[in-house]
Parts: C-alpha cells; sequence; structure tokens
C-alpha cells in the first residue's frame, strides 16, 4: 500500500465519493496512519489540519463513511474512496456534499438544499 | 470567488469530475492565478508543482478538459471541477482516469483497461 506522502508534506488528498451515486461528498487529507486506520477499520479517517490529530468523520455526528472500495492515482499521491454515507449528509453545514455551492456569474451561488439542521446534531457549532 | 489559497500555501485540490459518468478523472491542485485562468479560459489549467508553473491540461496531448462548472465546499478550500474531458483519457498513463488502481487485498492493483497508447500521445516520456 505504498502511497507518496512524502510529496506534500506527509499528507494527500482524500476524495470521498458516494459509491452509488457518484456524487462527490467531501475532500479531506490522510497521513499514513490516517489512510491505514481508514483501511483497518472499514470508516474514513482523516488527518486533521485544523486540529492536528486523527479525526474519524462521524466520530460526533455519526455520519461515518463506510469504506465499499478504494482507488489510488497514477502518481500515488492521493486518494478516492467510495463510501456509503450514513446520516442526511456529509457536511457540518447541513448539506448532502460540502460542494453545494457553483460558481455562476463570478459568485459561489448556495445551489442546494439543506438535507438536515446542523444545529440539531452539532448543537449550533456548526 | 474568493477561496482559501492561505491556508494551504497557496494551493488547493482540485477534483475533476466527468459531468455525465461521474467519474472522477484526476485531481490537480490550483493557485489563484490557476484558478482564474480556468475560469476565464473555459479549459482546466492547474498549478504544477513539480514543474512551478501554471499547466494546462492537454497543452501538449490536446486531452483538454472543458469546464462544464465549478463547485466549492464548505471552507472554499477546495474545487470540483465537472468537465467534458476530450480524447480518450485524462491519464498520461493511457487510461480514462488517472484512479485505475484498486486496493484489492492490501494491494494496489490495476483494475481497468488502457484506453489509449501512452507512446503513440505523449512518446514515450509518460
Amino acid at each position: 500500500m505504498d502511497l507518496d506522502f512524502a510529496k506534500t508534506g506527509g499528507l494527500i488528498p482524500a476524495v470521498v465519493q458516494d459509491h452509488k451515486s457518484g456524487r462527490v461528498l467531501m475532500v479531506g487529507f490522510m497521513n499514513d496512519a490516517a489512510f491505514a486506520k481508514t483501511v483497518e477499520g472499514g470508516s474514513v479517517v482523516f488527518y486533521s489540519r485544523s486540529r492536528n490529530k486523527l479525526w474519524m468523520k462521524g466520530e460526533s455526528s455519526g455520519h461515518r463513511l463506510i469504506v465499499k472500495s478504494i482507488q489510488t492515482d497514477c502518481d500515488k499521491d492521493c486518494v478516492l474512496v467510495q463510501v456509503e454515507a450514513l446520516g442526511p449528509g456529509v457536511c457540518h453545514e447541513g448539506y448532502e456534499s460540502c460542494f453545494f455551492r457553483t460558481l455562476e456569474g463570478g459568485e459561489w451561488k448556495v445551489t442546494e438544499k439543506q438535507t438536515y439542521d446542523p444545529k440539531s446534531v452539532y448543537g449550533g457549532k456548526a
């Protein structure tokens, strides 16, 4: 499972895609340990750059990402994780996907509806 | 078009997805200038970390990525670009997608067939 973590300072992008719909849900970063835990445990674990620690997506919300398959790219410096996303949405702002803004006329517009109330899950901390 | 380039040292991941099939084709990085050129020109421009310069995907191969729409995520530190990919494949190794290897039994296996001969396009430089 030789991935090239060195090229990017120890962290590689991990693209999370819904294994059925093909929707890209979020992008996080993984270090070697996060990737190993993801493979071993079967739920996506990222490395949080803001908190400087491993972070299992859904550890507080319950919105875990269940791994279905993992691909890597030609340079082995990125992974694509096909998942089943538990819960109504992966985004802490209440959307199915973190990519809920689309560029329209030079501005980012919110182009979809929330799938849940983030206050009910994250207690307003968002 | 305020993206957060500062958080990651000036570069953000850009996920390229086929606008029809939903297939994730590749992931590159963009700086502010690469993103601006992508928006203005309508073809995907990355920042090459190995060559330290802007790089229009397809400038040598002709396999350009025609922008259909662009999304950003909740933190505005990543973009998802929906494209029409010109040519038989985006990967310089001859595949439709750079993500042609899947993790199987702890090893990366090539899990799809080449869609073209890279030597015919890149002259064996791969």
